[in-house]
């Protein structure tokens, strides 16, 4: 391959004059440039982004950290996210934590190590350590690391409200309400402590059931959904994200009973799954396209050297009526 | 932050020494290197990886490049890759084509730029005219891109013959057929020839609905499937990817007709939506975490200087017996 002195010999000019051309690191006339330009054109010549990049200290390279891939509501954010960064000239490079303990770590070691340029985390880690230590940029989603760290989130309290009207509606006495691990600092658990407030208020039982932490596997949830019904809990309500109401309603009907007749569900998050099963869940939707945007939003603000101090970007949910409520 | 001369100074050796023992590049003594270390962790010193990576000409970075991070055999596979990258410590550059016509060019462009070091492209691109004067570590999944590029796909013509086996035996005599686009060189065509042949042979009709080029996405399948009713296609038996079967199932459970007794099923590829919804499907199913191992496989044989030619790896593929077809 060419090297950039070979550019310079041909241009005519020195190798400094490339070497600005290349980084943009100063002036080069409209003639000279024009010398380089056909030089590198007539040697095929490539220059090496990695030194490049050592030049800006930057790698063009974002990290989007997620528990988990498959799950349909990662898999759509980090969708998003792809794109957004995409048109702002960014790539992603995208890390799944449920794999390793350590795997976290690694990524902000990345960032340390100027291999990525920023990190949007979605990561429940309980551990946040690191990340209070950390002023380079980074993004939380639906988790709190630290006054630096902006988060970007929904309405859920709202959310949880909404579900709770919604079956309180629909004539529920008894209602399971499955919960995410109260251990970590998310804004999540929002959802959770308004529902049960608004249920209570109306005087509507529930029975919590508590999820492990930091389980989004398609397989948690069905042996979720089998102890529920090994331990024959007696219910005419469910409210939980998507996956965990798709199973729940699959095996109550397959146990005879109707819906939303005997049993009324309020499903979580509106992934393309709820799409996918029939009756069509009356669901509390988040705008995960918005939420993705609003992510690469900050992460270039912060890219460009604007400082945040306790910002929180919270976005509006709404109930998506279907057929396993009654209105 | 510390420079590789503060660490120098410290540990009383030579800059190149240190230099040295960073990019693993020559002889340290046992001694010396204590010395180093202790330097590098008093100055809270991390080594600048892109300084590194441009001694190693590598960036340690893969990209995966695919038509849709959110169809589910896409987030499975993608998610068994990321795994395989990080086991072998490579980082995974993640990257959607359905967005842009040019974004594929974009990537193959960052192989030739040294940002990554390799890329699995499971991309049914039309062009493949840029892969063929490519003389870098590539990966190709389901697709045919040139002799020097080899191949992890499935037994497709299995495949199809195991579905046609299925709808036949259960006593099917019209099948519907989703067939992708044919304008494309890929193995996955195997199985739709070999599905009319074996169908055909035994006198079973097959109706052949085309899916347009490269639509992975649920809301296409949706409108295919709505296409179908609208145009009062009469059928019994269905033969599609698992979005497309489970939505085709939907609508004829819908209209109140039974599964099986009126329509058979049986689905292909067997990810995780399939076991989202009832009746329990047949399905073909492609083992998506063995497909994703061996294309990491191949790209770190590629890495480490191995040439291939003609190669194509071809895993097994195999019948679950679901509740949409009759033994």
């Amino acid at each position: 391959m060419a090297s950039i002195r070979d550019i310079a010999r041909e241009a005519g000019v020195g190798v400094g004059t490339v070497s600005r051309l290349i980084n943009g690191s100063g002036y080069v006339s409209e003639d000279t440039k024009i010398k380089i330009e056909n030089a590198m054109k007539k040697f095929n010549y490539t220059p090496n982004e990695l030194a490049r990049n050592l030049y800006h200290k930057r790698s063009g390279i974002i990290a989007v950290i997620v528990p988990n891939i498959v799950n349909p509501f990662f898999s759509e954010f980090v969708n998003h996210v792809e794109t957004e960064l995409f048109n702002a000239g960014f790539k992603m490079m995208l890390c799944s934590t449920t794999k390793e303990n350590n795997a976290e770590h690694d990524y902000l070691d990345m960032l340390n190590r100027h291999i990525v340029d920023g990190i949007i985390t979605g990561v429940h880690t309980l551990d946040i350590e690191e990340y209070l230590k950390m002023r380079k940029p980074i993004v939380a989603f639906d988790r709190y690391l630290g006054d630096h760290i902006p988060v970007v989130t929904v309405d859920h309290k709202k959310g949880g409200k909404l579900a709770a009207e919604a079956l309180i509606r629909s004539g529920c006495k008894k209602v399971l309400h499955f919960k995410g691990a109260t251990k970590v600092k998310s804004p999540y658990h929002k959802r959770h402590f308004e529902f049960d407030r608004v249920m209570k208020e109306n005087n509507v039982e529930t029975i919590g059931y508590d999820l492990d932490w930091n389980r989004f596997e398609l397989c948690y949830m069905k042996k979720a959904i089998a102890n529920v019904f090994s331990n024959e809990i007696d219910f005419d309500g469910v409210f939980g994200v998507d996956g965990l109401a798709i199973e729940c309603m699959n095996e109550v009907i397959k146990r005879h009973k109707n819906v939303p007749e005997d049993v009324k569900l309020v499903s979580y998050d509106g992934t393309y799954v709820v799409d996918m099963v029939e009756p069509r869940l009356t669901v509390i939707v988040q705008p995960i396209q918005e939420l993705a945007k609003e992510a690469v939003r900050l992460i270039l603000e912060l890219l460009q050297g604007k400082k945040y101090e306790k910002k929180s970007v919270v976005l509006d949910v709404e109930l998506r009526q279907g057929d396993t409520t009654i209105i």
